[in-house]
């Protein structure tokens, strides 16, 4: 493993050499390091100075974005950055900062440095994920309790101080122990909803975390009978193994009085769901359009979409939902910070007229 | 401003050689790019090779990790990447990746390759922060509502999609306006102790956002007094201006029947207070050493902590607590996850015996 260290200043005026020389300068009397110029590019948008250690296993890096004047400074160590804490990278990036303007012979703007913290290259596992608009986010991963590739996709579990076990498909988060209240239930629109589950008929696609059934099992006054569909039987024995708290006794018991879950194509169910009689029939996640022939008036499709912080995908989530239902469903919209994926997610809940 | 692209790998053997130009091949024929090969360095840890584009505006990095045989290859691009969406950098990874194998003769490791969401470098204003134990957040910040510097630091105020506004004081984040639950609340023990504050006599040593403020004057039964000292006005001004949902009307009338908002350093109150009669005070945040002399039997003592995953910084300050007030108090400890801090955040509560 080695790390990544990256400070940004903005220059009043191009004065990218001064800062180079100034910022090895301040390395070498404060951390002992030294770097010698290799070489430097200088194209028409952004200027890139390199620099090597002495020991050749750090590197330094120097940018000059023109438009912009801003300098990007990057430090690269396998053992110098490994010594240095977030509070020391601060105070190198203070230290070059005060050096810069005695170079200029005035203050610089109070806001004209910022840096980017310390990043972990070569880690035995990703620890760098992003929201739905492709921000990073770090997680508190400590450690990997679960890793298989499956027939359909990557199945991970990590635990977290955070959130708890968060499981993650192909690298993406899929939900968290401590997510509960706020994806599961806002997505079944509890607690405000609760009353409707009662004596009504549930058909899970999907949800192999057996979180939705869980808490559909749990109410007060649960559905008469749920039908879970699910492809992967992998996922479902990794959460009911090494997440229990969210879907225990019932992912492993599989069936009971109320309940059944199915392993297998949840579109082939809906098949022969739709070539036998017509059900009075609740369905939650993907699929609204296999799904509406089988809901009756009152009957509810409940799903997930995506992040609020793009704008483009939630508007073209509910233009498709609008143009499968037509006039015949009332649309509506929650949503709701998910603490496992950074951000708040949308939810849509339409109910057949 | 211009972009950075991560990515990486894990050699099952020394193939460094043969990716660098596997990778050079594949961003020419996909991607139209042209880089050639300016320096490589050999460390006894990390062996690093620079390439630079046709155009000299953009640069590619390749590093090999030799300890933990992992590959990351680094692109720094002004104009390639503000063209390339995430799915088009996992495309590129995957592409690799496929090639890669191809040259083994055999299928590498399905978690053999990462990716570091691509990075802004060169942005106007910073927005990756780090949670309490150094890990980078990418923060949604839409616009800068607020940028002042006080006498005692730096003021930002953002607006974000995810938690609505948010109040930074010398770039750490402080409070945002979907915050009140997770942190202000669970600070003052609400809604289980909200009985405890009727009637009684409440200190509030900072707290310039005007939350707890609110918080408390909005009680059901809200205490018979609060005096609230504040030493930074420009911060008070700021909240009360652009983040009224948090604290308004209570901050900009500083003062009403049970409440009285003090501009000044709050140490200085204490050593008054404490030199007038002793007071059946209840005093919030900062200066346990100060405020105990003023805390009669079954006062309280209330303030936040750090995050979660520092459990050592988190001892230290039960321990610090422990050796202020000897066993004249009883300590409990509170925790919540706060999404704009994107962690859990520690609390603790000191009652007088």
């Amino acid at each position: 493993m080695s790390e990544k260290g990256i400070l940004e200043f903005k220059a009043l005026r191009s004065v990218e050499s001064c800062l180079f020389h100034r910022c090895c300068l301040t390395l070498e009397r404060h951390f002992g390091l030294n770097f010698e110029k290799i070489q430097k590019i200088k194209g028409s948008k952004v200027e890139t100075v390199f620099y090597q250690s002495e020991d050749l296993n750090s590197t330094l890096m120097f940018k000059y974005h023109i438009a912009s004047k801003a300098i990007t400074i990057e430090i690269d160590s396998p053992t110098f950055l490994k010594t240095m804490s977030f509070e020391d990278m601060q105070d190198l990036a203070k230290l070059i900062q005060m050096e810069h303007e005695q170079d200029l012979g005035f203050p610089n703007q109070s806001d004209s440095w910022q840096q980017l913290p310390i990043l972990q290259l070569g880690q035995s596992f990703n620890q760098y994920l992003t929201t739905s608009d492709g921000r990073v986010i770090q997680y508190g991963f400590k450690s990997r309790v679960f890793h298989d590739q499956s027939k359909y996709q990557t199945i991970d579990i990590y635990d977290t101080e955070d959130h708890g076990k968060i499981l993650l498909l192909d690298g993406v988060v899929n939900l968290a122990e401590n997510d509960t209240k706020a994806y599961t239930e806002i997505l079944l629109g509890l607690p405000k909803n609760e009353e409707q589950f009662n004596q009504k008929r549930v058909l899970i696609l999907g949800g192999g975390d057996g979180g939705l059934l869980k808490s559909l099992l749990t109410l007060t006054h649960p559905p008469s009978q749920i039908d879970m569909v699910e492809i992967d039987e992998k996922v479902m024995t990794a959460c009911s193994t090494h997440i229990p708290s969210i879907c225990e006794p019932y992912l492993s018991q599989r069936s009971g009085p109320n309940f059944n879950v199915i392993t297998g194509d949840c579109f082939r169910y809906l098949e022969v769901a739709q070539a036998s009689a017509k059900l009075s029939i609740w369905s939650i996640q993907r699929a609204l359009q296999e799904s509406r022939t089988l809901l009756d008036q009152g009957g509810k499709y409940l799903t997930h979409c995506n992040g609020i912080n793009v704008p483009s995908s939630v508007g073209n989530f509910k233009t498709m939902l609008k143009s499968i239902v037509k006039d015949r469903a009332q649309i509506i919209m929650r949503s709701s910070f998910v603490p496992s994926f950074h951000e708040v997610w949308t939810f849509f809940e339409l109910e057949m007229k």
